[in-house]
């Protein structure tokens, strides 16, 4: 290269340098959406110096830098995408990852016989819905692939190999990829014809020259970041996603209502059943995720505490879901739901849930349309993830008359123990009690599903519904626990 | 009993409910402490029934409970008292803790033979410590052990097995350690005697009457929320620790400022020789936390990035460390950092640190002076137990001179791309120069130790700062490593 060309390029990358700078500033005062980018790459086309060249450019301060090792036990405890999720960035923020939820695709492509290359179409699927979820709730991502090409990544290896200064960098691992240039190459072509789309594109640039691949990085950074700022107020038309199911009975007073004696032993018997299901050797490859739903005195509170009477206070966690945080809303929506999921063996109940968007978010209009409307499809993929790494998931809809959530509330306000349980929202919501059941009708309609069903209990007759509860919850878990032989 | 002291009984248990849950509202609106509530206790003495009870009295949306299993390989990887840290609760709310960090210490007693029956002393130290330091940073902790005579834990467990509904309660641990009464009670026993201290101090609660234990428990809480609420102001006479060395020597400038040319080769040989270290197999049993200190445009920034530039950015994290977020205020002051503490193999930059509350909160008076005098021990403490499990401490101080700070500063100013680093807070700081210095000393002098030295590296000619703070981290890890054979 001329010396002039190189002049030229030195030029460019302090010029990118400031404009990056520029753009970081930008987003940190106007946080309307969030930036991921990832750098994959072959061994010695310089990921970790791009990275670290990134990070010496920026502040540093607002960048977290991720790089997650091939799943071991511990993360294999947990759904394959949750340590992702765990770690986005807020808005404002930008993360970079080394080569982010590619880690274990590649290296399966890398590592299994032939058969077996690549990842499964589920896998590619999930990595697909990933990006186009978190791409629609505001976080940019960019994919960047280093190359190279087999004769310069032998000669850099050579190079570093023969200076006692900088021996150090290369790995065994490093050196049996070099080998396997071929298939190497050949796995990422692969990966990246798969999850190549809109929301998320793959870009390659040849990592054989520094400043070169270095420019290549930077402009493709700075180019999304221009373009998150122009497109950051753009919103698309929405529309409901077709129901999966006909419209669900919705009784508020159960066929009978249950004695007061015949319900103390129906409770004991079912609380005695579900105990000694989560006790059951084959229950600790599962988890337990029970989601409850209802208007404002519904009796929530009181069926969860007849489910954790029966559970070992060591075993399980209540997650109560109130409005988000100021730093939950900077992140996308499903977010903080992820980071309550309970790892093998061990239970969660929610106490209002991730559906909190399409039902108070979407009757009270705290999130756009676009937003909740979307919603439905991402539960359904989240709730399928669960799924999928053995948790079993029931959610309950306690369903309450308009009538009898007005008698609740006046007890509540005379008794002093419950009237912190009533405050100017709930007369608020109350109000609005026909959109919230038309929100649930919805709700139901698009997220009930084989493996996340939703049980209507009739919520007029507490002590009913809370047998009907703990029947369903029991009946699930069996379910799955007789399917994992 | 007589029927009349029965209906007394329940109507003190509903007038301390009553009392319990106002207590809590006004803890939430005054939160001026938080509480720790801990329940340990013989098998079938009650402590998930009273745990239970307590959730469903009071506003569980306010209330973690915590269940720690006996330390497994993950937790093993981490500070034995990391756990407990990362769960405190924030000061407005409470947490229930199942036998809380006295799980490891009442197993170890029970479970190994006599000789090594109970802790170790350190071990007690460490939980004594822990209490101390909590009780002192506005956590209060009510310690309760639910005993039981043998003769009734014998009839419960047999009561409890005739019942079919009832038999799931019993696990086999419950029975193994029935069989062992009195080696429980004895473990019980030399536990409370160790770890009883004014901080917090530890109550027996008879178990054998499900009310009258009901009572004990909710008297007990109840009585130490109202006297948080009455002590939750007072401010103890506070005193400055010892020193631990003399008066440091504070150098600005090295003995000799080293030529460029000769930098680039020594800063090429220790970058070399640090990342030799950190992928030794014997790194894999340590972890490294370095954290470094100094007035604004010491040089820290580019001290790390010399330092990152050695690593492999899957092995490290940077912890950039500003003013605490709301969250984080309500916690001990160590809360945040407990968090970012590396997991074996890692390695945590601190781009400053703990220190800032005998540095910036002192100086700025963000710290009441009870607080910052009382940081010193408890940092101590918590760098020795970072030592203890491995964890290589070191911590650098860059010294930079007023004369040199003023010039880099202003070159900052005019410099675009590190304009972003000056702020008004930086130049409010420099006016307090002297008192920084002031401030450094003294946490130089109390803090040095074997086990987490300070380097104090002249800060106004950077390479020379640069060489000095990468061949001390390579000589502690050196160190370190060759002491764990």
């Amino acid at each position: 290269m001329s010396a002039a060309a190189a002049e030229r390029e030195k030029r460019q990358l302090a010029r990118l340098r400031d404009e990056l700078l520029d753009l970081q500033v930008r987003l940190r005062r106007e946080p309307g959406f969030a930036l991921a980018l990832v750098i994959a790459g072959a061994p010695t086309a310089g990921r970790s110096e791009v990275l670290n060249e990134l990070l010496e450019w920026l502040d540093p301060k607002y960048i977290h830098v991720h790089a997650f090792p091939l799943r071991d036990a511990a993360a294999r405890k947990a759904p394959p995408l949750a340590r992702y999720w765990r770690a986005l960035p807020a808005r404002g923020r930008m993360a970079f990852y080394f080569t982010g939820w590619y880690e274990d695709y590649l290296a399966a492509a890398l590592h299994d016989g032939a058969k077996k290359r690549g990842a499964s179409r589920r896998e590619i699927e999930r990595l697909r819905r990933l990006e186009s979820m978190l791409s629609a709730d505001r976080v940019r991502i960019v994919k960047i692939y280093l190359s190279l090409d087999a004769k310069t990544q032998r000669k850099r290896l050579e190079r570093l190999r023969a200076d006692k200064l900088t021996r150090w960098r290369i790995t065994r691992e490093d050196l049996r990829l070099a080998k396997r240039h071929e298939r190497v190459a050949r796995a990422a072509a692969d990966c990246i014809g798969a999850t190549d789309q809109p929301a998320a594109r793959w870009r390659v640039v040849d990592g054989a020259d520094e400043r070169k691949r270095m420019l290549g990085v930077a402009r493709l950074l700075r180019d999304d970041l221009q373009a998150g700022f122009a497109q950051s107020s753009r919103r698309r038309a929405v529309r409901l996603p077709p129901p999966l199911i006909a419209a669900p009975a919705m009784p508020t007073e159960p066929e009978q209502r249950i004695g007061d004696d015949d319900y103390d032993v129906a409770l004991a018997k079912l609380q005695g059943r579900l105990a000694r299901l989560v006790r059951r050797g084959r229950f600790r490859k599962h988890a337990l995720v029970l989601a409850f739903e209802g208007m404002d005195a519904a009796g929530k509170g009181g069926a969860i505490r007849r489910i954790t009477h029966a559970l070992d206070v060591r075993q399980y966690r209540v997650a109560p879901i109130g409005a988000p945080t100021p730093e939950e809303s900077l992140h996308p929506y499903l977010w903080r739901f992820w980071r309550c999921i309970p790892e093998r063996g061990a239970i969660t109940i929610f106490d209002r849930s991730w559906y909190g968007r399409v039902l108070v978010e979407r009757v009270r209009g705290f999130a756009d349309k676009a937003d909740w409307v979307r919603a439905y499809e991402e539960i359904r993929e989240f709730e399928l993830q669960l799924a999928e790494s053995g948790v079993i998931v029931v959610k309950f809809w306690l369903n309450v008359s308009k009538a009898e959530q007005l008698k609740r509330f006046k007890a509540r306000d005379e008794d002093p123990l419950k009237r912190f349980k009533v405050d100017e929202e709930d007369w608020k919501n109350r109000e609005l009690y026909d959109a919230y059941q038309r929100a649930a009708v919805d709700m139901l309609r698009r997220t009930h599903t084989e493996h996340a069903p939703w049980i209507v209990a009739p919520g007029d007759h507490k002590q009913s519904a809370r047998l009907i509860v703990l029947a369903a919850a029991c009946e699930q878990i069996e379910r799955a626990l007789d399917r994992s032989d």
